[in-house]
């Protein structure tokens, strides 16, 4: 039965099914075929290109995606935020914008700035790319290479390669790979390992387990594959069959399904000695890479631009795919565009067994108490946003008290606690206790008041509980 | 009947007599019920989009409208005139662009420069805003919302509340509504009070009155809409029954049919003490306000970007209708560019009585002897343009002598005047007095000659004549 | 017989013989005739139109072709190369928007770089402009123009006039007016003569001929044309018909066909007191000259933007083409686009007679052995594309040894030669020599190595030949 998408969002990868991914993909194959006459299904419609951050390689893949579709495109290209000078917030471009089009793409530095055009404009938007936080499209484009070349998205065996603390799409890549049961391997370049946040939101939600190999520089000795760490998922009973109870020697004899390689972003590193060094030992993936055992099945990924971790020599290698990527993200967006637009509806394929996936279902703290997300970037810490965004955070563990921004997803542990319930009446009664005291367990979440400061206790009338702290 | 507006320009929102902009908004009315099915009606026609000015609301509106007529959209976004760098004429730009276009949107910092577009280019032109001098569109934009929300443009009380000064928006409107017999009363915050000469034109070209309300911080104390000035329209005997003879706590009792708010724009104000006090008094429309008596029935205008002045918990006020004046430019747009392009007709509606303005028809001088429009920011004054545009003013008083720019309407009041007469044959005769002599009167218009400096009147072979100045 | 165009680039202007220009120029006739009926004929199509120099008319003019054909447009506008910033290559640019698009037209600041473009799109490429090097489309306008008021291409007098030194223009079209026999006098701009490089080129490539007139103060004096020299051509012995005998007097008397006028590019000159000599003594194209006896017939051409060197008086002239020049280009770029992307078909003329064009076939030189360009705005020069670029030259000349940059055109003079056969076996035997050796004559092109430097040679294990140098 035909399913309409019609005038839902894309802001992260999580917001399409495993189901609707592949829905997209089998409207991609079907527009992949015949780019040149789909011309007349989005004719009349507009799409807004909303482009605040340099990024043209995704700007004109989604323009050209709309053209083909017979779509119009209204275009924005703005580095350094001269539409912002005028001191206009983004919701309120995105309700003006969200009048004139019928679709609106947004590039923003901002992290959660998608989700404030989302949260305002009146028709579909598709984020496409907001700061370090998410870049979906990004994410659906090395899908639907994974599933051309490998004809699955289930079980596949997927090493990440290079940059892995600064890159977004390999942290949105890692987290939709979990979601289809993938074997991970991580090969950072040094001190570029995975964030913290990303390993525990991985082996938490999407139920995946870690294994640490230390031995590696023994590996690389070799010539081998030299992986830090191997990262498995998932770990529940049922798919244990897609687990390999290997050591690392074993698993790399077997070969991975594709390498993904990221660029250093040099711009994030020091200019010193230390960010020479971390240039220098980046290693090339390069002729003599790919001729070594294990990798002759292994095609070759990037999100490019590249600099100079991928060789040019390369380049003709069958194996080698990252220009096919950039080349599939025309049918993908264009998929993605008519669906989004109401324009072309699809069938849902049915669930094939469990989706690799926790239930989450964390409980919403709406901030009227001062907390704020610490995140700098995020777009609700600009002077033009505070005015209307009410700051809001998925609690995601009481212990320590851990909440996730809403909008860009990084994380706080507030200091203090209060409960709406206790002062009813006695104003003598308005205590607030520190975060980790044992009171936390005895206020019910929906009393809950969370404080980031003493100020802003005591500026609501609270007191420290005494003899309660550090519980 | 049909009328045609092809190959009409629009640079001033005079350029259109009150029929015709009622004609523009049936043919808006029309298209904004269909906005998807008006796809043939531009088809295999160009607009040019030339942005030389930051203003992306309006240029997505244009470029929004254009495609939702089928018609095609070249655009140049330019900040810092970087195209100007060459040295190149804006005359040229527009005969070049106009053989490349059917149709040219021009946004300009030089006041005057949509004429100078309009004289040079072969295809109809729309100013988008030239400097500080005109935005007619949105002046339509303006008047389309009051009328969709008060069904007639006749006879309607509104209030323009802010910055009065430098908002030109605010200027162009004032003039349209004086026009349209309305009552206007003006709110502007402490030192952003109107300009003397939009005042002089109000009164002087369309007949207007003023009214001045001095014991206003008294009516603030009250709480009341705390107007420094009420300006009542038209004068004439005949329109007598559109003007209240009231004071201006009768007048607020009865309310008004709109506030139209202006931003504060920071950019003009001095950073020092002053302007911070200008930003601080500058009194922001909120729920307290619009819960004033009086306002029940009042919708709240604004042309965006707000930035204060404006407090976001009116948004969903069904009063508020600044989003809907945006949303409308669009049909708006539709309709005038179709138009322009002669790719739809409409009846023009029997005129009704009497147009609330004056016949005019100010004498026209062209200066050949070194007499210069004094604002530095006139197209005029460039240093690019001057090698072809022959200054042009219209001669709009006598005493004192007052000439207004042709191309950015700013006023100069020259020193010397003299006539083409009175040295035939006898060098000797060659005088030239104060421009305040007695001799102004004797003077044909069509002899007349004005100096601005000694120094044009004597290279020019005059002498200063005796006994006759200061007259 | 129709001949397809599909696929094919446009670098420099030699890409095409006289009779595609001339297939084009009918192609073009057909479409300026209705150009609003054209929006079919590239339906479904994407142009890339990439600019990363400033250059509003020929984008627009790009854009507004691609738009009247019915085809869509993704645009790339970029000062300052940010999207360099990156360190992304051209190479990997162009692989990813050629999968994007279905033709490219391409404006960089790097000589040789849309050849690049070429190289690695897999689809059509029209060089927009690639620094000083070529600008093939401005030259196929001026041809048209040139047709369509002579009625001929063949056998035309021209006059060059003005920056004939740094103009790219002025060089493109001296080489395709030559290949159509043309007379070409040239009158440049005080120390702003052709440079030799491109004299070579005519009188070695396209057979010509150079008369230098050196007493042309005293023909100034006398109000005639004030001619530096004329350049005949073609001398061969069939073409003298061509060829008048005159002397320059007799010449001018006749008149000439055209008067190519160009900018003085003074951001290129000199800021101190010789700049302004040069901007002083650069004579204007007024009223005045065009009075001159011998300019009855002649139109007036320039390539736009002006500065001061066509006065303003004489826009109204008939004679003054360059308002249509401009005009012209879109048509051209319509006939263009459609030819390159298969979806129209033109007819060849037949040939008639010899075109005025030596057969060249210049023996090809790639460099493993460190010889590079030594044009610093080469394409090949630059730090991003050194990767993967490898040198490649013509030897257009073995005495002196003259190596022509195939990306960029510009000349290099390598100091040293070596064989790569006679070191078989024995190294003792590598030896390398001084360009300008006998040696040159013995070594079988094939075998040639050149080298730029004796460290070159060095590390490649070749000693300096003994008294064989400076032969």
């Amino acid at each position: 039965m035909p399913i309409s998408f019609a005038n839902r969002d894309l802001i992260n990868i999580e917001d399409f099914t495993n189901q609707e991914i592949e829905a997209v993909f089998s409207l991609a194959d079907e527009m992949a075929g015949s780019l040149r006459e789909q011309s007349d299904v989005c004719r009349g419609m507009i799409m807004a290109s909303l482009f605040f951050e340099s990024s043209t390689r995704t700007r004109l893949s989604f323009e050209a995606a709309m053209n083909r579709l017979g779509g119009r495109v209204i275009s924005v290209v703005e580095m350094g935020n001269t539409s912002l000078a005028k001191g206009e917030s983004i919701a309120d471009m995105a309700r003006v914008v969200g009048s004139y089009a019928d679709i609106i793409v947004i590039r923003h530095p901002w992290e959660g700035a998608a989700k404030v055009v989302a949260d305002y404009a009146d028709v579909p938007v598709i984020n496409a790319g907001d700061g370090g936080h998410e870049h979906p499209t990004q994410t659906l484009c090395d899908l639907y290479t994974l599933k051309k070349e490998r004809q699955t998205l289930e079980g596949l065996k997927i090493a990440l390669w290079g940059d892995l603390k600064y890159g977004r799409t390999v942290h949105s890549l890692a987290y939709a790979l979990a979601r289809f049961g993938a074997t991970i391997h991580f090969r950072p370049g040094p001190g570029l390992e995975l964030p913290e946040h990303v390993v525990r939101k991985l082996t938490t939600e999407y139920a995946g387990r870690l294994e640490k190999y230390d031995g590696v520089e023994d590996v690389d000795e070799k010539g081998l594959f030299p992986l830090d760490a191997v990262y498995v998922t998932p770990s529940g009973p049922h798919q244990l069959a897609n687990i390999p109870a290997v050591g690392i020697q074993i698993e790399l004899e077997r070969g991975v399904d594709a390498l993904y390689v990221t660029r250093l972003q040099k711009e994030r590193l020091d200019t010193g000695a230390e960010g020479q060094e971390v240039d220098k030992s980046y290693r090339v993936v390069d002729k003599r890479l790919l001729g070594e055992k294990g990798f002759e099945d292994t095609i070759v990924m990037h999100p490019l631009p590249r600099v100079d971790e991928l060789a040019y020599e390369i380049d003709a290698d069958p194996r080698s795919m990252y220009f096919k990527q950039a080349e599939r993200g025309v049918p993908i967006r264009m998929a993605l565009l008519a669906l989004l637009l109401g324009a072309r509806e699809v069938d849902i394929p049915e669930k094939r067994g469990q989706p690799f996936e926790q239930e989450r279902g964390y409980p919403v703290y709406r901030s009227d108490t001062g907390l704020r997300c610490q995140n700098g970037t995020c777009v609700t810490s600009q002077q033009t946003e505070t005015r209307y965004i009410r700051p809001e955070f998925q609690m995601v563990s009481r212990e320590p008290l851990t909440l996730r921004c809403a909008y860009c997803e990084h994380e706080i542990h507030p200091k203090y606690i209060a409960s709406s319930k206790w002062h009813q009446g006695i104003a003598e009664n308005k205590r607030y206790y520190y975060a980790d005291s044992f009171m936390l367990g005895r206020i019910h979440p929906e009393n809950l008041i969370i404080f980031d400061s003493e100020d802003d206790a005591l500026a609501r009338g609270f007191k420290l509980g005494k003899r309660l702290v550090h519980g």
